[in-house]
């Protein structure tokens, strides 16, 4: 799908709720920029207009107490995910730019994987299909208890956009199956996860976000 | 998913537009119930509200002229397939019904894998993971040379719902690809399809899809 040499550089985040995700990347591209770098900064589900239609649908039947059943939830993130890596990941990295994206396939690994409780060889195989090859050179996963992320998460509720769809909604059990999923992934990717203690103060979390991230760009040049 | 001894009969209709499946399976359902059957009648997409509204999201960009990536449709369609076997079909067959579905995991053999050229064994992994094991005892292809059926197709869309969709709307090529994808299909399933030449005049149709239907439910009794 890329040419390795022009290929630019496929970041993502992970975590669960209310672990800081936006707003590392939202420092991290402004960080970025000022270096002088182009950085795509995107988002899954919400990456396309799939991706949206298909979050708002989440959105919709939580709000009547409702969701899709753990395989149709997998084939609907498998679909806005090919989606954005086709129209929105892989061009930005053949045109040689950063892609800095909140959650990619180890999200659906951990939370309908781990957290559901579907077969993982089948999450995983599904996510293969999903990416074709395009695989992120380096993940930073932002780690929190779930407890403390979801008393995070919900302090930011105010906004109604931000309220808890179907998945921040479940429960406690449910966000430790999806951090210990999260730290299992990272144990069996050391190459490519670095993992950030996301309880230290969040200035602290971007401090450290954006050094991993320098040291990593360093690295390949 | 289903205990084989009190299980129900799962009946699938296949083909390509205009072959007659609608008349062909409301008949059908007429008929079994006449003969003091109880028969469910379902339908991909559109089976379940998730169906719907992934189906509805397909033609609402089929009218601007767009549509998602071939990946993200085949996702799209086992999405709806997951949620409507395990919602509609599967319950259906455990409480002893017949359930005749108006498509189901063959059409995305044909339209996804031989009509858009997604690879073939990528596809029925996919349609594997969707039905988990809930395969259809029989189904019935009504085949029809694409030209013909698209033309009868066309003919009934005098009514706006049935306006073409992203699929129905392709090319001449796609739909010849899609027919003897089908037939293909067919050849290597020789014990589950059975072909029916849908170019006979509808009635005839119908009368042969009730001898084959009354036979393979005699066999089973």
């Amino acid at each position: 799908m890329s040419g390795q040499t022009s290929r630019g550089v496929f970041i993502t985040l992970e975590g669960g709720e209310g672990s800081g995700k936006s707003t590392v990347i939202q420092t991290l591209a402004s960080h970025l920029h000022e270096a002088g770098h182009d950085a795509l900064v995107t988002q899954e589900p919400e990456g396309t207009d799939l991706g949206r239609h298909i979050w708002a649908y989440f959105r919709e039947l939580a709000a009547a107490g409702s969701r899709v059943t753990a395989e149709a939830e997998l084939f609907l993130f498998a679909a806005a995910r090919a989606e954005h890596v086709r129209t929105v990941i892989a061009p930005a990295l053949d045109a040689g730019r950063i892609v800095l994206c909140d959650r990619f396939a180890d999200s659906t690994t951990a939370y309908q994987g781990h957290g559901r409780g579907l077969d993982i060889a089948t999450v995983q195989a599904v996510n293969r299909t999903a990416i074709a090859g395009c695989e992120p050179d380096l993940t930073l996963l932002l780690d929190v208890p779930a407890e403390k992320g979801l008393r995070r998460a919900r302090a930011l509720e105010t906004d109604a956009s931000k309220r808890p769809d179907a998945i921040g909604a479940e429960s406690r059990a449910f966000h430790d199956r999806v951090r210990a999923g999260f730290l299992t992934i990272a144990a069996a990717n050391q190459k490519r996860m670095l993992v950030i203690d996301a309880t230290q103060p969040l200035v602290d979390v971007c401090k450290q976000a954006i050094v991993l991230v320098g040291a990593y760009l360093n690295s390949r040049s």
